[in-house]
């Protein structure tokens, strides 16, 4: 079983924060650094944190002295992940591929770069070999990998078995995305109790693009984007937790009946199942049948987190097909995805 | 000035005390039967009713001795107010028209039907004109006049002037509907809060096609259907009031730029502004620019409740265009447009 | 009718933006300038606000320039409302006074001090005379009047009746307090949906003594508190208006019965009725019978937000009795508290 | 380790469907009886129940054919757990322990019986003993234990050390209580989004009755209830699980300190901690120190739902101390602690 030391940039936000809660008995990762912005440098985890989370923050945590986000303080983890604020990941993620330190991030900034992968390990484990092409160092030893938002995570994952059986040509969405997708303190509560707020800020282009690359295929070491059309819209929803996606899909060719988009479903194949990895749900993707389901309360933390479910798949009147999807924001859509990807890389020996 | 001795069936329901509270000092209306079910029959109205408005009940209908539906009871009104629920509705309107009692329902039983008007006074107020093809009595005394569902209102006001400069040719609608519009008790907490169930039982095909008869054209006393197609998702989100659309729609022709559709909106007449009908919004669509609006919280209770709010207009990368709309669904998507059906018909004289 | 020109101090605040929207149509007060921080200063009041009512912004405060809080900018008007933090209030509002501008004050800075009025018009009109003790400025000029904290409001009217009836011995108090207390943005959503929080910063040590100033003795200029004694307790919930508390209270004289205790609402005498202030409820204090009455979103909008509700008067086990109490927090709790002052002090020709 | 057949009755409702849940994988009861309403029997359980937890269903509960609550088909089970409804609780429960095989039951019907144990075992496992004094059979293999209501939980285990420690004389307490607490449909959204209300029918009597049995001290074979006096105020507010209770107390001797007060609750002594009871937590009683802690949505799962949180523990103006209390309700509330009351019996031996 392989062992790693590794450092969580952006500790203190509410990524960070996830990150440690599901690091805390993880079987190959232990947390040995923790980094955070100049203001918390020097205090321990527990006295620099606004703890958000519903578990007690983990006790090996909480004694570790926050460092600044800087390579030099770094040297002893084996990678990072990254749930810096964008604002900031820019240059600091560049500086620690610089330094040699693999970077796991969840964060939008290098996404979209032509030599990142953009990984989601059950639809496109292939993109990592991206890595390979990156110049951060000389030696290959420092590299970004990146997973998509929160909204593109079970996108990307619902499209993947449609796409592989009959083609992907345009998609409609509108994403009813919780609270917890803002951070901390992120939505007042005077604008959401009651209430649905129309807009998201920055989402709408990262939705209406990631997918693309996620779904794409990767030849001669460039990723040739999937060539269907998103058309998005982000509305805030009072829900904690759980992303709920109301999709329409054309299809490139359409499916002689329901139960054929159904069977697209249930009979796709993981491609990362005989890895084991930790973090990977047995069942990535639930079609559930009852149309009242799925739920973001009742279903977000299905397989802990990390399941994507589908419902209400129905043929369309103007596209072939309907259906709604939904994952957990904060694990599978940022935290839990990224440790997902650093498992895949683990496994497949990117990191060592 | 008008003045007319009305009705109200199903009074002790949502839609009907809604209809209490907005005709309590209404200029041409005057509220002078009660109709409920056999159980309610012979009670005072304040006894027999689990009042959920937030205002205090009129005074004047609290003493109302409760009647059962039943057209001999109701000889002295002009008209009646339907707000029954669908299972019995279809009988007791029917019986009403064979009376001889004009009926502006708000259920969905005669909506579909060939000679009955799905009526929006700002949309298809010539519609009205079927009324004179009802073969209920025999003199034409008796007659049924509807409104669409909750979420057809908002759809056909916000596609009205769209189609009148563009032609629709499709539309995919994602409806976020709020609890009170399944009635009381309705949704079970249990449910919604901090939720999302993303069914609503009835709703989509009631979504899918009445918008199509709504902006139909009446020719020779019959509606020919607008030929456009709607692909309808429903779910239910934890909001009081107003249903929030999110609305990806393809033209006939694509307008030119943002600002043609735009001025679609804010150049759009109202057929009826010269009618000064009490219940008439004095601007029936609001375009919103700012992005986080409109809000159900902030905007449904705008103008009374009977203005459609649009936001959010842009354009698309699947369809031609995609907003949003919203309209308060038991006042503009119940009560207050069957009040407004009603003004319209005193306006014309088909009520006297 | 009395006419004056008004400035609002912390106009871009929520307190602020209900002072405006409460004066938009006010037959006494016209609103000349408002005042904010110097990073508002200069601005346009439409470009310089978050604007988050649910009514339009009024057009007559959209196009003032907002100044910054200095006496020398407000020389034209004849009072000022005070919606600032705590945090400034201290000083601006002695400045203002200084300068010979009179202060009617949401903030808490100045609620206990010996010459100031802590006034709420039904409970305590007459300390309104300590204004005249006030030596902000030789000529009397320049003074401030302050309202109570949102809890102590609806506390110390619920008390008022029962003070005068049978005397308070110890009060016991657990509220429940809106979002909107906290301004914007205020409390996250991430607190509080679904959720309730035990505890409010420095709010139970305001409403464990204002009541007792409010229900005090004016005498020889000074204010005998009333002996009584309160303990609090302040939660957060999640609604979005009104302020519901659970109070249990030991009188100094045990009403024979229940009836008695509710006659000393019923019959209690309003005694400011004779002023027919603009923002005067008819009735400031109603006793509701049905159990499940008052409930924030249904009746804290009455009486234009002005009412004390009551309700479940019963007899209690430990201490004498036990009641509910309900007040909109932002009216009646804060600018619309502070309103009703202004208008008692011009109807008592405090100002002129 | 004991190995026991259990059937529930009431299997259907919210509370059955929580046995069903918590013993999934038990390590002492199988279930192999599911008992319900006429209605329901003869079906699968998986097509009885309308599912509401957020886990699956449990594949050895789906199939179980779901019988009628009558003992004859209830043979083959070592005892019962009852989940039923008061209306009917009275008789079934009665008619099970005549035919020999106990009831553990959640219902309030026999909670006040002379010779029914009000059980919670780290508060009066000893009451246990009046097991021996039921009639229901000759023989003594037919009994009836209950658990208090969910709001009694918290409170009696939070008095519990102030009790060993000081006396308790009088107790004032506002619980609010989260929907969940009404069962299946219960609470309409429409009465509990953004809102409070301010009454639970029949919920009030109870809290001011069964702490004092609970804490009753057992002597003679008869419960001598503690003399203390309750008055409580019962509210519901938008929370999904967990009943939060703000709580003044009178003590009998009072701490000398806030300190000591403190040390009652972090020195208590669980009684049954030897026992190592399969529901039993860890820390039956959690003292939080952070002001804003316990919340329910935070901290109602800690120890599987089994912990009971105190915080906010303060000296009081009116009475010795102020504290806040929470548990689970429907958990530590309701089918937990009839778990835990049934492994206590187990370990005693009255369960064979």
């Amino acid at each position: 079983m392989p062992s790693h030391n590794v450092g969580i940039l952006g500790a203190t936000g509410a990524v960070g924060q996830k990150f440690i809660r599901l690091l805390e008995n993880h079987p190959w990762f232990t947390i040995s650094k923790l980094g955070a912005s100049q203001r918390s440098a020097g205090k321990k985890y527990t006295n620099a944190v606004h703890w958000i989370e519903k578990t007690e923050l983990p006790r090996q945590a909480a004694d570790i002295e926050v460092s600044e986000c800087i390579p030099d303080h770094f040297q002893d983890v084996d990678f990072v992940f990254s749930g810096l604020d964008s604002s900031v990941a820019g240059d600091i993620e560049q500086q620690f591929a610089e330094a040699g330190i693999p970077v796991i991030s969840n964060a939008k900034n290098y996404r979209m770069h032509d030599q990142v992968p953009l990984l989601v390990p059950e639809v496109n484990p292939d993109h990592a070999k991206l890595i390979k092409k990156q110049s951060f160092t000389d030696d290959g030893s420092g590299w970004i990998v990146t997973n998509p938002n929160c909204v593109s995570v079970p996108l990307s994952m619902s499209l993947k078995p449609l796409a592989a059986a009959f083609g992907i040509e345009s998609v409609i969405v509108t994403s009813m995305q919780s609270v917890s997708g803002a951070g901390y303190p992120g939505v007042s509560s005077l604008d959401i109790i009651g209430n649905v707020v129309p807009h998201i800020g920055g989402e709408e282009p990262k939705v209406q693009t990631e997918s693309t690359k996620v779904l794409g295929n990767l030849a001669d070491d460039i990723i040739d984007f999937n060539d269907f059309t998103i058309q998005a819209t982000a509305v805030r929803v009072p829900t904690i937790e759980g992303h709920l996606l109301s999709v329409a899909v054309k299809l490139n060719n359409t499916p002689s009946s329901i139960q054929k988009a159904e069977q697209a479903f249930t009979e796709w194949d993981n491609p990362i199942s005989d890895l084991d990895l930790p973090s990977s749900p047995d069942n990535p993707i639930r079609l559930y049948q009852k149309e009242r389901y799925p739920q973001p309360r009742l279903h977000a933390d299905r397989e802990g987190g990390m399941q994507t479910a589908v419902g209400r798949l129905r043929e369309g009147t103007v596209m072939d097909l309907g259906y709604v999807t939904m994952a957990h924001n904060t694990i599978r859509g940022a935290a839990g995805g990224a440790i997902l990807n650093a498992e895949l890389l683990v496994a497949k020996e990117y990191i060592k």
